[in-house]
């Protein structure tokens, strides 16, 4: 299986973020993905290939044009008000509220983001192009008829809509390669989103779509981040009806449950029917994550790798999250290795 | 004119706030009450009364049972998970999500929020109670046939809508007044916010309501927090079509175009024939307060007090924002005295 992987993530260093209550030091670290790297090469995956260039009417198709341009100048209008630290949103628009776009910066910082833990940093946007170039490049490589590919991606994206940023997501980077591969000729697409949290950005985004499935495990959003979307009762509108399935598991879930659910979301996949299947990959699931309550072990993912080859498609996994930095790299690849023995 | 107040507020002392992307030292502190609290004393306004106890029936006329539960039982739940700190919220529900109530605390927290920059602490619970307690007892003073009163109210209420909070407020002491005066036989009544932040919480209180005229002055939503309400074109709805009227002004409004908005108000007030005027009391309209950017100099504060008497009804100040804490309570003096001498 090829890795596509970009330095370029690097620029996005978040310093601190704010959870809890309180600001402490940021868990979505340039290591994540370098880890990540060394482990792919060191088990000899595959090659691993530098991304193309980033195709902007790719990204236009997921996210909006005011949204892109937002993230593309903001960095330069927050330093041009001499702010040189991380910038974080402060207020939105809940029910009751009206979301209005305003003009002020620290007002479109709220207008397009949904929470206050997500530090936008002077290299963000450079980083979030290149990591959605990994996963429209590692897509490409699925139309070219590579089994599989391993997207590399960092920022994550899965948390992120159309129109706004949070959960250290900017692009939406599994929606990303979804589209490319619906440009190269797939009719049907599946995500299956294996992150701890709900991939609420990956949801909103193909709601209404018929071609494109959309299934999640992950920790109930009554216990946990994003706490707003991910209910077992969101199954799609319009073209959509019945394209989105959340699997939303109590703290605490351990193999066993977490295959129940899986085996069921492959069910429905297989019967979706998909040309490729675009696998979230965030590795929080696991046992010693610093911010996650799942029960995984390292010897548990070859089994999930596995359970994903038997669906027999073209495959393409992106890199979600996983804040357990040391074990990152092994468990991402006992995941692949699964996928690739399975 | 009377003035009620309770050391009670000074519970509530919040360290740090979100401010701009930075953990600031808190704004809304004790001080600005104790400074209000010498100023009238010394002005000779008239006597300082203390709040009769809080009425839990009037607090549940204005706000959720389950908002009030929650912010009641808070503490106990925040530090019996050993955390000391005062809380911040996280995530919030924007339209792509669902604000659907989380079991988690940090759930809760962000469902009954609206912005990142309010800690709620061990004493904000009895303080904002002693609040609201401030603004019943004051209402009452009217409707024994005081032509005025102030109630010394801290944390302010505006930004608090009738289950989340925000902009530093909990429980909407103007609202809390508002229906203290119904409940004692005021047919219609007027709230005027003359806060530098408009009023979003009274406004989406009353919003259907025909019994109630809200109005306020602030800086253009587009322009400053709180960013999602406070546009000329939200006039109400259903019963309160056309009761509620806002007046966005530019950054950086002086006296003479803050007049023209609150002449324009007034006559709208006089039109509604209200019983009783309640003034939600902000003094961050002041040229050298530290977060705000209007232009009002303390010899401008006693002509928009003789503004508010040519009213000539029965008339409350409820105290709200204003963060230049050595002019605060001359400020306050200034519209109070400007008020009973107009």
């Amino acid at each position: 299986m090829k890795t596509v992987y970009s330095p370029a993530h690097a620029g996005h260093l978040p310093r601190l973020e704010l959870s809890d209550g309180k600001l402490v030091p940021a868990v979505e670290i340039p290591a994540r993905a370098e880890i990540v790297l060394r482990a792919v090469a060191s088990a000899g995956l595959g090659d691993i290939l530098a991304p193309a260039a980033i195709d902007d009417a790719l990204l236009a198709r997921v996210h909006a044009p005011d949204y892109l341009e937002f993230l593309a100048g903001f960095w330069a209008e927050w330093s041009a008000m001499e702010r040189d630290w991380d910038a974080l949103p402060l207020a939105w628009a809940v029910p009751g509220l009206r979301r209005v776009r305003p003009r002020d910066i620290d007002g479109r910082l709220s207008y397009y983001s949904f929470d206050a833990g997500t530090p936008l940093t002077a290299g963000t946007w450079n980083a979030a192009r290149a990591g959605a170039s990994v996963a429209a490049t590692a897509a490409g490589l699925l139309a070219d008829g590579e089994a599989s590919a391993f997207a590399l991606c960092r920022p994550p994206g899965h948390h992120a809509a159309g129109d706004f940023y949070g959960g250290y997501c900017f692009l939406n980077n599994a929606a990303i390669a979804a589209e490319r591969l619906i440009e190269r000729g797939a009719g049907r697409v599946a995500i299956l989103d294996l992150d701890y949290h709900h991939g609420n950005g990956t949801q909103a985004i193909f709601y209404r779509r018929g071609d494109v499935f959309f299934s999640s495990l992950h920790a109930d959003p009554r216990d946990e981040y994003p706490f707003f979307l991910g209910h077992a009762d969101e199954t799609g509108e319009g073209n959509g009806v019945g394209t989105t399935a959340n699997y939303p598991l109590a703290l605490g879930t351990d193999l066993p449950a977490y295959l129940q659910a899986l085996d069921d979301a492959l069910a429905r996949i297989a019967a979706f029917g998909p040309d490729a299947l675009v696998v979230s990959l965030g590795m929080d699931t696991y046992e010693h994550d610093p911010i996650s309550k799942f029960k995984l072990k390292t010897a548990d993912y070859p089994t999930i790798g596995a359970r994903l080859a038997a669906l027999k498609r073209p495959t393409l996994f992106v890199m979600e999250g996983g804040y357990a930095v040391d074990a990152l790299g092994q468990n991402v690849v006992a995941v692949l290795s699964g996928f690739e023995n399975g």
